[in-house]
């Protein structure tokens, strides 16, 4: 990694916490922090280095996530789908490009993607939808092939970013043969991709995750892979990015909420309270536990991607990040007191965030069962009575 | 009790409810809940019979809060001030009047205020002090004596219903000596008193507990009991009344919380998913035994208020309300899942409201510290390193 | 009830908890104990008054079993069997028996065996084994008519004072149709029953809970009802005898191990610490509340044995008190500090006894399930996937 | 490490485990496992490899820990004292040395220790006093010197292995100034030490942690250092030792709680179970997170011994493995049900032994307040109102 990402990250995070206040409050997308993003070179992070981006592991990325999200949770969650996006198509190497069948021009396509991002494009995920969430197998909006493209129809819930990326990956199934599932990175500037302002969430306000209306037809080479029906296949060998992205920022958000309370008890002086300390050691150790299996399920993604111990690994940073990040922004809260729940107050917001983080999917039941299931020397791809994509 | 108030209480709440998302997206006063509350002769919930009220138990107050809170905790926590105003008043019978050195036109005053609830008239509290907190020994508001009244000079926060009170019962110090703390019952509509619209917050936001701004010459008989001095007294016989009413509404928001739960994973067929019946089952248990807690100190109360053994049933009361509240709303918001968090969804907004229950005073924390100090034998009167007012 | 039954638990608890830390050593059972138990008049408490016994509700049965439990846990469990005999066989009244079919015989061997307790006999119960567990409908004891009366054979698990009960309620199923489950009260002289001294447990030791194994020709009168085939009805019937009546016994648990950490912690003048201080409040309040759950449970059940609402409170209180007491001893231990790990410490035994409660059928998170399915509008009888009985 | 000692100890544990019942049961000193560890060269784990030892980091000595207490906890906890005196010794470089005015020949002799180490002695750990606990300040037991040495004379506890070391690692105070406390390496052959056998706990029972009774001549080459007075100075040097060594073996402690249960499970068949599976999801979860903090707390303290960011990794291994441990104890015996809690089953004895990690020193709730004062910017060691040592 050429550039220093995670420093760079770092070193904006103060920036976005100094905008958190007034997008939370208004709901609206920080558009100055993905400005930052963009001249800091962050676009391009998961790009290759010879398609001119930084060329991070997911590692490194875990580590970006985390500074940023100190800084604003809900700005790392919006970057956490570009970088998806953009980890995913990078992550495809020649191997399994040739084993999937993806022809060359599919992959030039990718690469003229990737290298858009390195310059400065961003792309956001339009996979979920309000019936089916965020399980592949079930999703409502099809596609049906068209003179030069495709034409995509349906709407899709939960679009981080919608009105702001410069691409959505959309999920869709094919008309014909509705087992198909495939993925295209459709350009915003389309005619006929349409907004709904529908988000006004609890937590995580500023990633504008509003729903997105398609009804559009799209170039041939939109179509990811350039093969129709890779969706669940990508989904399967890459279960990290799906689950796991979401984990360093939800730690983010916990580090963050106990940074704050520690603020607000020096600048109140109620250090002396032996109940507030104790609050804040268990905080802290909690945090730094959750941290460390972030860090640890990362390294494995990056050494052995879609391995039967990495994937435990991704759910139990899943698990932990957003089992911990509730707990220790409810307890900060505790320990600052009732000062810390007026609106603007860091604290404030960051007990909302927080929560978000189980129930994104997989939630931390799903995860939970999983685990045991794995624990138990089963499968959970066979062994849960509900199908996982 | 003649009126039925808890079945009135009861029948009310669907109302409440139904205006609740409205008032805590805007922070507006429930007005209209007010209304039902004054033609449902809920006012005079805690005056005497004879000066035309319900003459309620404690007890019956605490049935009632729960019934309200269920349908708006924060429509219930400001009627739960002016209870306290009416109740504490009430609870002062002759006997007490005269070892306090009541005279009896201050008794006359006490009465004239307690009809005027009776017939529609409704009191706040202006008691909390941004630095002082709830501590009377630390206020910074100020009287002395003029012609014919006093002159009250301060501000106060967190009074609940600022701005649509008839009237404030404002905490303050003498002047002349600042260890005598009085209490005034100040009429909203005397000169020189100012809502400083500074209330918003993350739960409870329709209480509007905005600051008060006070500048006012009060007549002489607003000063109650008619005696400099009485306010610390009154604190220590009666904590219920500062701490023990909070609990009947978060135990009300608790349940509420369940019921959210049950009626979203209903309409979305998701009983079938054990770790929801689960969470909805464990829940379920925590607030019933919350309210068994909060009906047997509110029992206590009624028969033998202030006794050591009735304190320890109120904290216990205040401790398992606020902690069950907050776990209880939180775990049926991962029950319910993401879609539960969009503005406007019932569990959004419970799940801030209740995380409030700990914090108001005496917190969680305390309330165990004292809790614990009682049960090794000690007197959380003397033996704890800070005053309990 | 005549005979001052609580008062007399209360004042035999410190000699059980004298000779608790000897029996719990030595799994020996505590012999000395229920001598105790009959002088003071106990083993008729839920013999009717016309009869010769007590005559106690189930209110009154659940507080001496919390009094006897606060001396000695294994005690109390062991005279819970006792009390869950007579208490079931007292409650039948005429009409039930006319319903069931019972004839006039088998109502005057019923009397017979209740008047014996009252005079002094103790029965204890044989129903559980070892791959059934206590689901009746998957016995492998079996029963089949012989001259005079029946022949069984079988073999029992977690027989409670296994050699020192007077006889057992023995449950086994027809080996002419295994759908007909029935119970027999088995005279403890009879040839052909052995005790197998099996059981040596973490905790409730002293409850001699050992195998028994029979092989045993009974007369025809030991049919409890007279009529084959009452098991299953009178279980449903009667949930809270199987269920919540261990409720009771682990809130004394509960509270026994906060007395002891009290003993300790003055003991050792810790209670200047404020960590101690504030797992002491804490478990005070939870130990509070599930004891108001259990005595809630209690009065229902005597009020509505059987309904839906009764039979609610009642798994609620056997969550309750087995969550409770586990954390709560867990809790007190670690107030207490090493010292209080020593065998032959009061702390060291709760520790261990309270881990039982969640365990003994129908556990926590059955108890949970059901509790989930019945807020949501189901019938656990029905809806949940494993039978009950 | 020239010695594969993780590996080694890996391959011992299962023989550790087949005898931990039994000492267990009896409360023995597993004799075997220590030759054992002796056979496999682990008695020299932390000696210099230019003493004949393996010349382990501390890194690695928490790897074979935690590995010995999947066997065994008691047999590890054991080991662990021995560690850290064989470690604490050996992590005395000679800059150290020269700075604590340590004389050459005290250099030779702790030389001679360690060497000794490597073909076979074992030492114990002689410091807790019933009064002081482990606060050397506080210590009873004194020395003067006598000719050629010295003379101790006082009473310890908790010495894990007494009557099984071939030396006591001894603190003592100077009985000609009080504030002067020294360590003395006291040969178990001398005259005058007698073992108490008072060790019978609720858990770890085969550690053998016996009171030891002083009143013994020493020679002056067994003055740790050669100088009087370092045993304050090298406990603030190193509280590792102290305090983190117990962390690893109580993760593996935890870890060996996951691994029965889910024997337990699945030799049973309860996998299908959601509850149960839940629960060992998370407790999978729980351990894979302590086990983290534990490495990454053993890297620091190799890297920078001492350092303050390394002491709050040491309390946050300490903390986290001590709760940890304790409560996935406690769910995976309510996982696996009643019949795991016959003595004998795995789970019941870890659950006890796992209960004991919190209330080693550093406590739980110690730790908690230390971290809570570092995470404040204060410093523990100045900031909190009790001593450390």
């Amino acid at each position: 990694m050429a550039v220093d990402a995670i420093g760079a990250a770092r070193r904006l995070a103060p920036r976005l916490a100094a905008r958190a206040a007034g997008h939370d409050r208004d709901g609206t997308f920080p558009v100055e922090d993905f400005a930052d993003l963009r001249r800091a070179g962050l676009f391009g992070l998961m790009v290759p280095s010879e398609l001119g981006g930084v060329g991070a592991s997911f590692a490194e990325y875990a580590a970006v996530a985390y500074e940023l999200a100190r800084g604003n949770g809900a700005t790392a969650l919006v970057f956490n789908m570009h970088a998806s996006v953009t980890g995913a198509l990078g992550a495809v190497d020649e191997q399994t490009a040739e084993a999937l069948g993806v022809p060359d021009e599919a992959l030039a396509a990718r690469d003229r993607l990737l290298a858009a991002a390195a310059t400065g494009s961003w792309y956001g995920v339009a996979m979920s939808e309000r019936r089916a969430g965020s399980r592949l197998s079930q999703l409502a909006t099809v596609y049906e092939p068209v003179d030069g493209g495709y034409h995509i129809k349906g709407a899709k819930t939960f679009c981080s970013g919608a009105g702001n990326a410069d691409a959505y990956l959309v999920a869709a199934r094919s008309a014909a043969d509705p087992g198909v599932v495939s993925q295209f990175l459709v350009p915003a500037t389309l005619p006929g991709i349409e907004v709904e302002p529908t988000w006004d969430s609890l937590g995580m306000r500023a990633t504008s995750s509003h729903d997105l209306h398609l009804d559009v037809r799209v170039p041939a080479d939109t179509l990811l892979g350039g093969v129709e029906g890779l969706a669940l296949v990508i989904a399967q060998m890459m279960p990290h990015w799906l689950i796991a992205s979401y984990a360093a920022v939800y730690v983010g958000v916990a580090q963050a909420a106990v940074d704050a309370a520690v603020e607000h008890v020096n600048a109140r002086r109620l250090g002396g309270l032996p109940a507030v300390r104790a609050r804040i050691g268990r905080a802290d150790s909690a945090v730094a536990a959750a941290r460390l299996v972030v860090d640890e399920a990362a390294g494995r993604v990056d050494a052995a991607p879609g391995d039967v111990d990495t994937n435990r690994w991704v759910w139990r940073a899943k698990l932990l990040a957003g089992t911990t990040a509730a707990e220790v922004a409810a307890s900060m809260l505790e320990a600052a007191g009732t000062s810390a729940t007026r609106r603007g107050h860091p604290l404030e917001r960051l007990y909302r965030d927080a929560r978000c983080g189980s129930l994104h999917p997989a939630t931390s039941d799903v995860c939970a069962d999983w685990l045991g299931v794995a624990a138990l020397g089963g499968d959970p791809d066979r062994d849960t009575s509900t199908p996982r994509w």
